[in-house]
């Protein structure tokens, strides 16, 4: 195994101690601040001359974050690190990574050329919102998935004979049928029609609910509103129970609020984006053990493809 | 003359009004949001197929301003916009154009990477922080000066043969040269230890204040905690007023509240940076003239050296 | 508007004549040829120098002709054209954005940034099998589409009344709401799970198609065994007849004779790649024409939104 | 020595297998196909994650083939190869290094420069048609030669002391002379005048060949024309037998056929082209076992010097 | 015809005096200097906003010519010149476009990327030593000849029935057939081996000279060394006299009394490296008149074909 | 600690054979030559392939030494060099890190992008003439200082209790203080206004200086007339003795004769320049052992921050 270290950003030291706490690993001295002004400012602290580097980095807006990535990574090279992989669980601006009105951006692509301009070596992230996205970059990325920690959580919490699972969109049948080859139970999925970003409107399920247990699996939730009006509609036809599995914990305006006084049973997130409150009808997954697990990898050259992939 | 468009991001609407009407162009349709997540949206919502466009972008902190501009140069170009220029009055970390610490970035080159990369042609700019800033950039800068507009001003509202012009720290003679060269008045200077950043500690004046109305002429004031040290203590040793000139005014943390109390007579700056409230003792020179004035020599392929230079 | 000139690689000759003819433009000199050995030469028998060209570009397989686009393309370049504008209203590998394996390649973005490298300024296509490809490319896209023609042939060929759109998978649920939002009738969706690539396995209709004509919707058709085991379910549940429209005619292996024999009424399929051979049951609308009409806009600075924009 | 894994493109695996043969390694596991459309995929089927990789690469036309490099290339960067070395015995477009002509490409650059686009970091060829193609790339070149093959090979079955090279143009009198060194005999030049590419018009023997063994000695043989043309010649004016070296046989139009209808005695071709079959006055020499000794040579940072110079 | 202003480097004032005065135009005021420790400066002194230069560089060594280029190229960027065409009518390090030894650079290669780095748009160059320098570039490059002034000067001042033209290699021989072409005469050449740089050794006249006024043509002269052996010889074999015509002067070394002291009747260069002091039987024909007008067609976007062609 | 080799340019042999020996290294093959017409060549004669080497590099004009950096680069990464380090004790053209007028170049950016553009993957330098230089390159910078050296022999050549520390200018307050930090004593200042490069005016002393031994310290001495004036100035004003420490000794036009012949008692520099001859009151102090630990560090791996900072 190569030597490295494991430095985290400053939004990202509670999953860096999770991380290193697995790998047995001590947390690498990184030095960030922001000025009166707002601007930010990040130094190591040790030596990482020669070093191969894992920087941890929860960079979920405010901005703040992605730009004390990107500076942190212009210092790791000027500073000699020999490689710089940064664990990036929640891409921002995934949503973005098409036009779509004529004469807008394809901002996905510019976060891309930024953190590859920086200077990073690599990328692991988690759950990508669109696979299409790893082509915005020339540098290997390491896409692991939240699934097989979520198959596990719904053997145990909920009884595999009596399932639903059930897509938000047709998009997400792909992810669906994953989870499906290995729980073999039922699959629903949501007919909708976004007119406006962050808006819902008419809304139809496909599929067979009644008395089911459903299971909604999403890559993430943000404002919440679409997911509360699937679960109310899955329980007026009849669902027994709906719980929600979403890797990335977005959680914009009032959503915490909003899924509390749903009729959404239970919402399991991931720590993808570090939370300090959650709602009562929520809970957290950790992602540090798989990444631990994955970065372990990483360092002894070892395929990371059973990360990406949902098995039994 | 060639023809061009003008547009603003949404930060910049008011000096974007100034400069238009002052170069009788109409407010081109850029529109942009931000998500409930807080992401940053821009859309042309007119044509800019072949055309220059000038874009005002007053990218202060936070941040969000200049992914904003990030973001809408990226929609401009795939747009076919055939020439982009971007007005961008005050640089953020443009203090951070050398490594302080060892293994530290150089984040203001990082700015210009990311300027240059998202596809600016051109930027236009005012009283940089650091002229070797320009050396970071490969596209050509068109650096103007606050100079002529605060000299006119110092005029209207001072006597010239009180007058003591004072430089808060050796780096700033050679621009209080270029006032003496004008003004033809006597000159001081501040020397001072900055310990940390944004914090002051010993201080000394370098020349003869006593019953002068002493002029500190500065690029930017940003807690403003020097600049009022500076001015009790030029009042202590004998000055008749204290006035002060800052091109940016940044104002951070309780800025505004310190200069209110502080001895300084006046503080004027200009709206490099949009300010909705200012001190009691505070006046603002607006830029937008002399930005419309700059913008109309670049459009008629008119030398701007002038805009540079000061001149009586 | 602005002089330019029009190109063809040798295996677009034919849409140049229509889009020339259409743009009263003589066609220019570009010859090219393939040596003993197999490889490809380009070169301008006339002056460009300074000059915008539009190179007519058909580059599906064999590589050769995509291997012409690029000697071409970097002829121009050499030979001093002011700006290259390619034609290219099938960019091949697009299915190939994303990599289905772990240690593929997204050879999509290989082919853009080959186009790219070689000094194209400007791309026209038609259709995009996934717009994410958009962020693939640096330099603008101007995306058209052939919904407009393919509804007007609808209407004058089908009842509006009794139409039902169809969709041939999720993905293409947006498409066919545009066509619905201007025809004004039912939908429908074929759910089907690819286990390999070109191969179809259990399929099923969401939505009622008895009596119905149902028109399928798709941006191309490679082998067509998707498209006539759907055809002939959509009889099985009582379909009237069944029509489908794709703008790209790939047709490879024995599509067809598969599609002759099938019970589709009619494919219509636009001459974005160009054949020689049509099956009986096909039908074929040129793509010239709205070719033609965009670069005539490009060329005045005009948007070109409306070619793009679906409208009744 | 430093861990290395062999891989193969699909159409050179037979060459691979020498190599590994000869190096007791085994050949990695690269999956390639066409689709039905003709487009090409690539995948790795084992981990290379953190290894230096060689991929054997015959890449002569048709073009699908130098397609599979660029995107095998790619999918290697992607699965975090750390080192991709490509062995090209024979590169494409290496005639075509200048503009013959106003107006037209200079591929063979173009070639390089997506060789290098994809991501290769180093190339192993073989007798570069011109030498200056190395300054088409960034990346190191490792050139190696076929002349000690072809030298030990003269040996063996000629006669030293009657031999008579002969260079078929003036240009390749450089090689020539490297081989006269060695073989301590008489040398002559063909003077001819090329009106088209691959035609051969006027020509003429310089030196004395009359009761001579000669050998022509070239990089490569296409159409075999020239060579024809120039060995009829050389027997009319008395040579005694004629036999030709060219390490890259292009054998492109009906070349086998004029070969073996013409008075030439032997042809002898390395493998760097695959062949599946020979003229009878026809021979093949491997160029495998130089390939395995200069990666061998890589592999233990040793210079390979020595396979690009002629000894004896 | 665009608009234009023609500068200068320090070194090539007088060429660019030709040039302006046959193109009728100003010369622009572009000041330079080289400060006491000898690094260079250089300063447009008049606006050069939005317009296309053409700037005259003789870059000759010492390496402070090259450098004066690169950063006059540099400030006329950053000052926002539309388009940058530099005539380096003699381009160093051209006979170093292929690595002679193992381990060595390709140094032209290097000259092409400083060039095209520092910012120029265009070249124009006269009879570069190896075209195949010109894949070295990416920019376009325009590339005259001499040949026509040569031609026109051979034949008013020698009996065209008595000439007998010469290559001073093989590789001169297509150049040689180039003037054949149209002076209808004999031809000749000189095999000579090469075995260190700059020096001669055996040599040998291919062709009939006796009684013949034999003109040898060469892109370059450097020491002269070979010249004047194979002056020499040909003299010895029965020629009645010797010119030589060389575009590029080097003259290194004593070079030009060696010339003066051979039995060369005349040498003819042109003016593209400036030069103070002529030999006794050296001529000059500047290439000012060819620039000229090769300009003046270029900024009418007209073909500058014809400047590379020989043509009667 | 990794395997390396040191190479030295043709005008660095000397202070390479120094660090060789302290590093107990043998100096590896570099040829380099120029040839006649002035054009420098370089090849390694011994194999570097995989390995990592250290160029000593003194490249101070005339600007051949500065090419054959380029070039000796350049041929390193050809030859498969695993990691380039450039030793550039002095970097040229640091003082025109600026435009110091309008429409001039920012040639320290250009030095910059040619270093990294050859293919250097490190620099080492000393001493910076301003540290902005560090954001003109993307590679890492190891920047050193002389400062200890200094600090050393001042306490060995003189009083500790009666010196007075002076800075040439404002700018160079900085590294006064950090010399002031470990020496204790006191500081003044020069203020002078340079109105044309290497010119000197007026000049001011701030700061009391008589009966001290004062000790001048500047990053380098260019023609010495500010330091001579400077001196006298500082005898005139009670000075006991002046001495001057500075880093690099440029020391062009007559700065020998001209510092003796002023009341400087001495002058120490670093062989930062290679000098043959030096005035009788100046005197060297080697950067070779620093430079070698430097080295030695570097290759270990080991943070060479304690070569930047000052420490008593």
């Amino acid at each position: 195994m190569q030597p490295y270290s494991v430095f985290a950003l400053s939004h990202s030291k509670q999953i860096a101690e999770s991380v290193c706490h697995l790998l047995r690993k001590r947390q690498g001295q990184l030095f960030s601040t922001r000025f009166s002004d707002g601007e930010v400012y990040a130094r190591f602290d040790e030596s990482i001359r020669g070093e191969t580097i894992v920087l941890m980095a929860q960079v979920d807006l405010p901005y703040t974050n992605l730009f004390e990535l990107f500076i942190t990574i212009d210092a790791a090279r000027r500073a000699s690190a020999k490689e710089i992989i940064c664990v990036i669980p929640y891409l921002p601006h995934s949503r973005q990574e098409r036009k779509d009105d004529a004469r807008s951006s394809v901002s996905a692509r510019l976060i891309a050329d930024f953190i590859e301009h920086s200077g990073a070596d690599r990328i692991i992230t988690i759950d990508m919102h669109s696979t299409s996205i790893e082509g915005f970059y020339k540098i290997p990325i390491d896409h692991i998935s939240m699934n097989n920690e979520f198959i596990r959580h719904i053997r145990t919490s909920l009884q595999p004979d009596n399932l639903c699972l059930c897509s938000p969109d047709f998009g997400g049948l792909k992810r669906i049928k994953q989870y499906k080859s290995v729980l073999n139970c039922e699959m629903s999925v949501i007919h909708k029609e976004r007119l406006h970003p962050n808006q819902v409107s008419n809304m139809e399920i496909i599929g067979d609910v009644k008395g089911k247990d459903v299971v909604i699996i999403d890559d993430m939730i943000d404002t919440g509103g679409t997911l509360c009006k699937a679960a109310d509609m899955l329980l007026q036809q009849g669902a027994q129970s709906v719980h929600a599995y979403c890797t990335h914990g977005v959680l914009s305006d009032d959503a915490i609020s909003r899924i509390e006084n749903s009729g959404i049973h239970k919402l399991i997130i991931s720590d993808s984006i570090p939370r300090q409150y959650l709602g009562q009808n929520m809970e957290q997954i950790s992602c540090a053990p798989m990444l631990a697990s994955a970065i372990d990898h990483l360092m002894r050259n070892k395929s990371v493809k059973q990360f990406n992939q949902t098995h039994s």
